[in-house]
């Protein structure tokens, strides 16, 4: 696209928008707004505009709309697929400052939410009032407007579902600088095509979010985990739908290999309560009452044990849960503290179909000699496969990495799966998205794109 | 819009691809296909193609796209707005036929279905399963392809939520007959905008479903009702917000007034279980063990009768439950047979906003002098609320109408409501979502559309 270069004209308006002070040009542009969590080499936006009100955010995009200005919306950056990094230069939209919590209406059992505000001040704020937001992904330092713009999933997406279930409502500011709301706070709504979904996992590409209305449960009053330590991890896998088959459903269920406690262990400085056996099931459990719960643990402990289990570890204390959680929330870090780099895939599969998936990605390890890592949401059908350089010379480790990412979103597809389960296409997967649903899928999605954003101008270059 | 008028070479290439059994032109077509339940005159398509196969579908679309005449996809035409009528002539293509469950899959908790599947017969279906589809609209007799098309909610929307909650998957025939998959059996999908979700509440204006992926939960082992009298309807309505507060959320909570449970008795000629006040709250509650279930209706019972209620009347049995729910059902029917005609209203505003409303469709009676009569779903804020006519002449009863449902829409749009809570847009409420949304919203609406169905074939002048 021939998208009109940033020059001085343009950052004075931008200044007289935002104010000197959160207007960052050139060299003034900090080194973190030029990559994500997974992109390494810098891709650096024009200038970067860190907005305040949704007010700002209508003013830049009319300028960048009249302009032919590219813009590239941005929260905290922890994406894994590129989805917020500026391919075409442009104005970089940050929303981090605008991290206020508007309101929690208990009557109707919302949240309003600026989308800078973090997920982990969310569930805080939240729980301090006996409430529950329930999307729960393993980054809790990211923006509310990032997990919305990739509809991010998490853990208990195997009972609670993911964020857009949670998206009540939602300000955004269109390519043309309208703002525009669609739903709110009703529970209902078939009032015309549902915009809000569609903006939901659009990574930026649609709309820019200033607002969110979340939706909130009641805090479940009790919780416990479950550590079921098995013989090997396909019997481990091969165990989960049968849990769902038995009509209780956890609210998560992990799948984790020895290797990854123990490399999380070293990471952290911190044993986990148990390491002696090959592979591991992670369940948690919530309700209201002690009978419901316990009904629920046990069911599936004796159906793990049935499967084979060697046995079936309950963890009902803060402290003993915190320990478990905290080893499984550093497996990304402590895998990237291994290797010397990697790439990795986040491809969702029927729950019924992991076990074969797992297996296959194990195949592929000597088929192409290349180590693959993986850890995931057994109960939800979304893996989470890593491919380490390890001691590879670059050209070796492109040519292997791609033919086992290629090789594995193959896979997914005859399995009936989707490309990303939670982290989104951004840059990083849109080859394979490309692929796996054909030209004529991709021609609707860009007509879609179109329909929003006349001008191509939104985040270009992601999604379609 | 011009249309191409449907000739005997498009009737003879219809009978090419159905048969002759399965097409009807002219005066062969049953006069229920020129309404719904709401639209009295009669609309007729040109023609009628009952199908039996996703096949037969894309190719009539692709016929109609190249020939440019409209196609109105239609279900069991219990819709309430005008949805499934023929506004153009054209080709109406009913799914009915299409009425297999295709496969149970209690491993990844999925049944795939055809669109032209009763309601009624889904639900037995699982039950017997020990399987829980949840949403739960009035209309049992209507085919799942219509629920999908409408977004359709019902009593349990409360806990539970609706329609395009429990929809994993769809196979989609496009404007130009294209067959398309959007999602699948995943759980989570973070692959491009979320199109699935476009299509369900879309009113067959986008792509016609041919196959349906539901998402089951666990069938919940217990339930009972509580059925709550009050001294008066305002009473009771101000009690939800405080029972939502309580964080112990029913399935269901609908209100209704002692009239209106006389006219239902009278209507089906069996005795409501307590018709002495004037005004009810019916709750229940759903879970897996008795001390859950107990813990929560107690709870709620207090609330209620510390918000002034005369008593707190349980239903464990089924038979008592039965009696309960089949008045209920009765409701609109009733009304119905009490009048000459009545047209309805179907917002939703936030829960806390249904006492303010119902009063001020009761002061809307004595401004107007017209009859209002409503009950609904306080637990999700829907609002059911139909206009009488009584006695009305035409020319009055036209002005009166109009004066009152313009008052409620524009009532509901100051309390942060929206113009359909389930029943859709159809032709019905197209003014009023104009009129609420404005001519920006409705515009976007359009182009998207047009993204999808580039000639505005399908299903034309419905929605947008």
């Amino acid at each position: 696209m021939n998208y009109k270069k940033v020059d001085d004209k343009d950052i004075a308006f931008l200044v007289s928008v935002c104010g000197k002070d959160r207007i960052f040009a050139g060299q003034e542009i900090h080194e973190s707004y030029g990559r994500d969590e997974l992109v390494n080499k810098h891709l650096f936006p024009e200038v970067v505009a860190e907005v305040d009100r949704t007010e700002e955010v209508s003013q830049i995009m009319k300028y960048a709309y009249e302009h032919n200005i590219p813009v590239i919306p941005r929260g905290q950056g922890t994406g894994l697929a590129g989805g917020s990094v500026a391919l075409d230069g442009g104005i970089m939209v940050s929303t981090v400052r605008m991290n206020k919590i508007l309101e929690l209406d208990e009557e109707n059992l919302t949240l309003t939410v600026e989308p800078g505000v973090l997920l982990l001040d969310i569930v805080k704020f939240v729980q301090k009032n006996d409430l529950f937001y329930p999307p729960d992904p393993g980054e809790k330092s990211a923006t509310i407007g990032g997990n919305i713009s990739t509809n991010a999933g998490g853990m208990r997406a195997v009972k609670y579902g993911v964020t857009r279930d949670y998206i009540r409502g939602l300000e955004v500011v269109l390519a043309d600088g309208q703002i525009m709301t669609m739903g709110g706070k009703t529970v209902k709504n078939s009032s015309g095509y549902c915009l809000k979904d569609m903006i939901v996992g659009s990574e930026g590409t649609l709309g820019i979010v200033t607002k969110a209305i979340l939706k909130l449960l009641p805090l479940p009053k009790k919780n416990l985990s479950l550590l079921v330590p098995f013989p090997n991890l396909a019997q481990a896998i091969e165990t989960v739908p049968k849990i769902i088959k038995s009509k209780s459903i956890p609210t998560a269920i992990e799948f984790m290999e020895k290797e990854i406690i123990l490399q999380s262990e070293e990471f952290l400085g911190k044993q986990f309560p148990d390491s002696s056996a090959n592979a591991y099931l992670l369940l948690t459990f919530d309700g209201n009452t002690k009978e419901e719960l316990e009904e629920a643990y046990e069911k599936v402990a004796h159906i793990c044990l049935d499967a084979g289990a060697i046995d079936a570890l309950i963890s009902n204390t803060q402290e003993r849960q915190e320990a478990i959680w905290s080893a499984r929330g550093a497996f990304l870090e402590a895998i990237k503290a291994s290797t010397t780099e990697l790439d990795e895939c986040d491809v969702v599969v029927p729950r019924n179909k992991v076990a074969d998936f797992v297996k296959y990605t194990d195949e592929l390890q000597s088929k192409f000699d290349i180590k693959i890592k993986g850890f995931g949401h057994a109960g939800d059908g979304n893996l989470h496969v890593y491919v380490l350089r390890d001691q590879l010379g670059e050209k070796e480790w492109q040519e292997k990495l791609a033919r086992a990412m290629d090789a594995m979103y193959a896979k997914a597809k005859e399995f009936g799966g989707e490309v990303s389960g939670e982290h989104g296409i951004g840059i990083a997967k849109k080859p394979y998205l490309e692929a796996t649903k054909g030209s004529e899928y991709m021609a609707l999605l860009k007509r879609v794109k179109l329909a929003f954003d006349p001008k191509n101008i939104l985040n270009p270059g992601k999604v379609c």
